[in-house]
């Protein structure tokens, strides 16, 4: 792909690549964030020192979790942080003329080495007001970053944890595979929610692109449109197939797979199911066997599941088992999957017994209609045979809820903590630069994470910790962890010496979630009301926010 | 923006430039379409001649209309279609090891040379199951294309039509401005929603690389960490402003600005409002407006927005009044915007007859917290004095409903006419090449759409036609138009000698677009249950369609 390679050889001789979508610059933030920079320059302050937190304040979905993806762009993006001449030409003519020259000269000079990130590893199952990135640094160049980096995680930590609940409904053993290209938000809605959903627990993609981008296992087979392509089998004209071991050659594939329609359609086990099937679908499923004897997965639904495309892919797969192939299956696109997968693996068995095929009736039973986890929960009750399920349009574009409100606060400058107050409690941001730790108890699961300042000192574990609801006074309880896990990590140590955390392989950090979400109570994980995972802070802390709170609330007068 | 650079740079002599995110390449398609060509080419059938039309079923919203957006960056996509062999390996390798060399030859030369589009143009207000795009040529290269024009068309037409549908409800007075990029799906999610909104309506964007890709007018002015990242007048430093015609310089504009919040404290017509403002809040103001004289818009709720944003505000806008500059006005972002902006503008009333400063009251009054149509429409019936609306989340993640299904169908192959059935009638396809016209009375709206086949004269004015409803026989209308609109124009002729239409640029696809919206008769277009816009066919495709149903269509056996 062109995109990449040519992100790659601009950062020849950096150290990291860029974002995967080269349309990720500087330019894509907020205008306010140049405007801000350019006052906080004018103002002398542009370099004073903040610490701002990215996180969220409610679980999407209804639910009580959220996966944490989006770092490793996250941290591409930062570490190839700067403008170009082009760029500065462009914000120069988008400020009003009255900018000095100074700034655009400043501009010249912005990059991250001298910002700070530290974040909680990506996958990771996170919770509301828990930082997912702290960042540091000269106070204009950390809200240039601010819009670029919501973007990033907003949407990725989103469909990530809409991919894990899919997961969750479907359940270990089946294949999930995502389906959502052409109904994704735009291009990189697409290729991301491909990379994220993978993330989050999904098998394999559709998408080519992203395939390519990130080594997701791809799938596929055909369409509606291939089987209406054809017209019937005389249309066929290179009849002709190998056996799979190379010893024989079929002259005729065409006759093989109509003698095998014919058995069928007089079997005794299946007798008077069948009648006549339809000869373009007949037709389109012997010309994709014959390009492909080894992948043979036919769409069944374009006619009739029962009465054409179950006989007709029946008749496909036993001629290839003639030869020594093995079908893989078949996909239903349209009406009641758990009543057609059903239907379809009886047949498949019965056709094992009367032919003496041995594995036929485990054939492959793929599903991809307008899925999402109110269907998936829907046919695990009524019970069904389906195998794999392909799953688009709800998936990718996170239908059930299309945003996640990550938002990113000022929480210090210049060793000064901030507080932003809102009549509504749940949008008061947790002022200071934090720690965060998660607690683990003595059966293996997370009970709890703990924000406390900067300097007080992690938790032990055997020690009697007391953790306090951040704003609910009567809310608190006392934790000795069997474990201790520091939740926030240098990704990215700006001009301190602190060691940066490799950025994790993609497969990596699917095993990570993966892991993660089995770590978890199953009582926070549940689709009906789930329990509320508790977010704590240090007794210290509680103090200190309520302090700096009557401190900046305005006292009311009632009149 | 790089992207960009590179994209127009590897098309340099080409005759159009690739589409706006470098990422849309021929890889972003799903695999089956890669096998489905493969297996047309294996038969011999790859080059027979396909139609195949862009349409969707059902207007978004709940509404009956939809805007058509998407068809540049298609056009540009099919324009600059060929792969690269770094592409044709990796398609190779994503295929069995079966696929024959052959193959990948033909992929060497494929392009979209002996392809003919048609489209209705962009900006297009139009309906289900009209052809937005209409392809036709080698039916593995249209196969091809399917899932990228399907992204490109889905996403922009749902945005454009969200944006329009939020035009509608704000009036045409309001300013509205996009400020979705934090919140988008991933960064071109938040591009495409820049454009796309643009084109529905919106007024301005908060992107700044959208705005550079677009000329998108560009607004923004501070956030609540600027305000919290001041602690008070003290720290400002730099305090002298010259006056707006530079006759002469302010030495203290800290100090005039503290004598005006005086008087505003002590004034008898705003008596006993005001108590002690804010400070930090304050010294933000008055950066901002050392900053930008000429721009000063300052964000009034990040303590308490009657308190101390409003009071502060108007005493800085008083001091940059004094010295000849006009301020710009507020913005509310939380709270009841309904009741915070009449008591806002009850002020500046107030003190625009006080001081005696004309025009003060007309102050501009931004609202901006998580707006939607919903909001919008509430807004107006308790009524508000908000001038300009600033809208993300609902808007450009199309919150309501985040996805339109178009789907890709075969129409024809070979000359013969193709139909897809379905149990579900709506899903059932219209088969044939067809032509479309828009008929429209003599009040100036249209009145219906007409389908007819390729053969077909054109519908003339003054002409009694017969329009059916394609699948009711007992729905069907006499219409003589006052002027027919052919909707299908030629924007990519193939091999054919059509001459093609240029594509518009933004703005006047923009004006298309608002002009079409005016067209439409208002009950179409209301809120609650608005009347469905008529798409009919002609009598002889009527009976061609329902000819070819019977036929494809299997006879039940009740048992």
């Amino acid at each position: 792909m062109e995109a990449k390679e040519n992100g790659a050889s601009e950062n020849a001789g950096r150290v990291m690549d860029g974002p995967t979508n080269p349309m990720v610059t500087p330019l894509l933030t907020d205008l306010y964030q140049f405007t801000m920079a350019y006052a906080y320059w004018k103002a002398g302050k542009h370099n004073e020192r903040a610490v701002f937190d990215l996180y969220f304040r409610k679980n999407p979905f209804g639910g009580e979790f959220t996966v944490f993806a989006g770092l490793e762009e996250c941290i591409k993006f930062i570490a190839n942080f700067n403008l170009t001449e082009e760029e500065i030409s462009f914000i120069c003519e988008s400020l009003p003329g009255s900018c000095e020259e100074g700034f655009f000269n400043y501009l010249r000079e912005v990059d991250c080495s001298d910002v700070e990130v530290y974040a909680i590893s990506e996958g990771t199952v996170v919770f509301p007001k828990v930082p997912l990135l702290r960042v540091e640094g000269p106070i204009a160049v950390v809200q240039l970053l601010e819009t670029p980096l919501l973007n990033l995680v907003n949407f990725a930590s989103l469909v990530a944890t809409n991919a894990a609940r899919h997961r969750l409904v479907a359940g270990k053993s089946k294949m999930l595979l995502e389906f959502g290209l052409r109904r994704a938000q735009g291009p990189d809605g697409a290729i991301g929610a491909s990379k994220y959903c993978y993330i989050g627990g999904f098998d394999a993609t559709s998408n080519v692109a992203a395939g390519r981008l990130f080594r997701i296992p791809l799938r596929g087979t055909h369409s509606h449109a291939f089987v209406s392509s054809f017209m019937s089998p005389d249309e066929i004209l290179e009849r002709s197939m190998c056996s799979s071991d190379g010893s024989s050659t079929c002259e005729d594939f065409v006759s093989l797979v109509q003698s095998w329609l014919n058995k069928i359609q007089w079997s005794k086990s299946l007798s008077g199911i069948f009648g006549e099937t339809n000869q373009s679908e007949l037709a389109a499923f012997m010309s994709y066997a014959l390009a492909f004897p080894n992948n043979f997965l036919a769409l069944v639904d374009t006619y009739d599941v029962m009465r054409s495309g179950v006989p007709n892919f029946c008749a496909v797969a036993l001629a290839l088992s003639d030869l020594g192939y093995k079908a893989v299956g078949i996909r239903l696109d349209s009406g009641d999957l758990a009543y057609l997968s059903s239907e379809a693996r009886k047949i498949f068995n019965a056709v094992e017994k009367e032919f003496g095929v041995p594995g036929f009736g485990k054939m492959s039973i793929t599903a991809s209609n307008d899925l999402n986890e109110e269907t998936l929960d829907a046919l695990n009750k009524q019970g069904h045979e389906v195998d794999c399920f392909g799953i688009g349009t709800y998936l990718v574009t996170c239908y059930a809820q299309a945003a996640l409100g990550c938002v990113f606060k000022l929480v210090e400058i210049n060793n000064q903590p901030r507080i932003k107050l809102s009549e509504d409690v749940s949008k008061v941001s947790m002022p200071c630069k934090k720690r965060c730790y998660r607690l683990y108890g003595k059966e293996g699961y997370s009970l709890v994470d703990i924000l406390t300042g900067e300097n007080e000192p992690c938790p032990q574990v055997g020690e009697r910790i007391l953790c306090r609801h951040p704003f609910n006074e009567s809310k608190r309880a006392y934790v000795v962890p069997k474990r201790v896990e520091v939740l926030l990590k240098c990704y990215w140590p700006g001009k301190s010496d602190k060691v940066r955390e490799e950025l994790p392989a993609l497969k990596d950090i699917r095993d990570h979630c993966i892991k993660q979400l089995e770590q978890m109570r199953p009582d926070h994980m549940r689709r009906l009301n789930p329990t509320p995972y508790k977010v704590s802070v240090s007794a210290k802390l509680y103090d200190f926010i309520h302090f700096l709170w009557l401190n900046e609330a305005p006292v009311g007068e009632l009149q």
